[in-house]
């Protein structure tokens, strides 16, 4: 299942402004290290999360846009970290060899920092202060210890350990979810929603990230590299939602998180059905 | 030439205010691999910085405190990178191990990540709006590609080649310079300082900062290891400041760039004298 057919028109704007923000050409080595990674092919599926609730709110998408950047400047700079050779040690992603293969680890390091370093940048100076300064504390708790970090934390030390299927699900919902939630909220904000939108929005993306990131493990089980864009099998070291619930039980998790998500967006009624196509594309994503 | 005397009492403020932003006890792996580097022994020289501009423009000094110690934050998180193997191989730093020896590569380079990461935070949660997102403007240009990323980016490809005074310079006043300029900005920012107050600040700042790395480069080549607290010598496959002008030299450039630094502070006549001694100190600062 491809990505549904709203997405193009949302991804154009995206890229669009990626390629405003971190220009491929004539900056310094890390700048285009920067680049490398965040310009890569990517179905942007945060950015578009950010976009589909500002407009959800009855927010106007280009004023939303910087932020969706933003939050996939986040997004690109923790691929680096992960793939790095203390960490994943990953030869390949988005279809290319990873960034410290491309240009070293150090400048890859320092093109990560400068990845999220950009991202407050950005939300700093492109938005009025009452709202940037609220968008800075979600990103600042979507990468700190309860999420990015602590869960590749998390996940680092459950390499080659058996883990619980509480601390597997504490991992993925700092790993990916925190990210999305963060996209929510970041989103209506740009529209000036009231906070029970935004609870509800939050609600909706917290599951749908988890939902994705096991169908991830299902991708990583059943993909190829030319599919994926990166190296598969690559988990064989670690418990993954695959490992713990089969194939058909994961898939099957996915969906029941999907729905789950979805009923969070009862308030809105027809008005989030986009969103509920997103949670139906990330259910059944198949290669 | 120890601290001046004044140190003290701005010191005490921000070490109480990091253990609360990074507590040493209980947290995960990460979290205090934070604590290791955010927490050891420092004079704090931009955290001070931080505070006698506020207090320079008749601010408070504890309203101060946080982003004084978000400033000690960004600098600890570049301490870290710096001394990774990919970047400058140091076994040693604030008379620790260094954070990669103490918890391995992964770990600190998430913790790394994870002290930028707060710094955001804690500006965010810490004060109004407005003030905040200029603070994160501020901290962002301090970080970015013609900050602490781009300076240190430089200063590798200069590692083991011919440069330009010139050149030289730009490390410095990236690695360096860049976080003085937004600590005083920061600084200033907490007492509502108008614009020109801001002005003079960051000129003073950012002379004072090279000057600060001058004065480094002297010790590296004066002092013992038990006196710096870190590897001595290391820059020996460095052009640095003492291989371009000899040790006479660069002490008279530190001279001269912190009387450059204190003509910025004229506007303010005596109620300066305060950050006179600290670029007194920084010129002069032996072992």
């Amino acid at each position: 299942m491809s990505v549904p057919a709203f997405f193009h028109d949302y991804q154009a704007k995206v890229t669009a402004e990626l390629t405003r923000l971190v220009p491929a050409a004539g900056g310094s080595r890390v700048e285009q290290a920067m680049a490398y990674t965040a310009l890569a092919p990517s179905k942007q599926v945060r950015a578009v999360l950010v976009l589909l609730c500002a407009e959800l709110c009855r927010g106007s998408i280009d004023r939303a846009v910087p932020v969706a950047g933003a939050i996939e400047l986040v997004h690109a700079s923790s691929l680096i970290l992960d793939d790095l050779p203390s960490m994943d040690d990953a030869p390949l992603r988005r279809g290319r060899r990873a960034n410290h293969l491309a240009f070293g680890e150090a400048t890859a390091i320092l093109a990560a920092f400068g990845l999220l370093n950009l991202s407050y940048g950005v939300v700093a100076n492109s938005y009025p202060p009452p709202i940037a300064a609220q968008m800075s504390g979600w990103i600042a708790n979507a990468v700190g210890p309860s999420g990015l970090i602590g869960g590749q934390a998390l996940d680092l030390e459950a390499t080659d350990q058996a883990i619980t299927f509480e601390t597997l699900e504490r991992i993925h919902r700092g790993k990916t979810g925190a990210l999305f939630v963060a996209a929510a909220a970041c989103g209506a904000l740009t529209a000036g929603a009231a906070p029970d939108a935004v609870a509800a929005l939050t609600a909706y993306a917290k599951n749908l990230g988890l939902a994705f990131q096991i169908v991830d493990d299902l991708l990583d089980v059943a993909g190829t590299t030319a599919e994926t864009g990166k190296a598969v099998r690559a988990d064989a070291r670690k418990t993954t939602f695959v490992s713990f619930s089969g194939i058909d039980g994961a898939r099957q998790l996915a969906a029941e998180l999907c729905e789950t998500a979805d009923r969070a967006l009862a308030p809105f009624g027809a008005r989030a059905d986009r969103l509920r196509e997103l949670s139906a594309f990330v259910a059944s994503r198949r290669l």
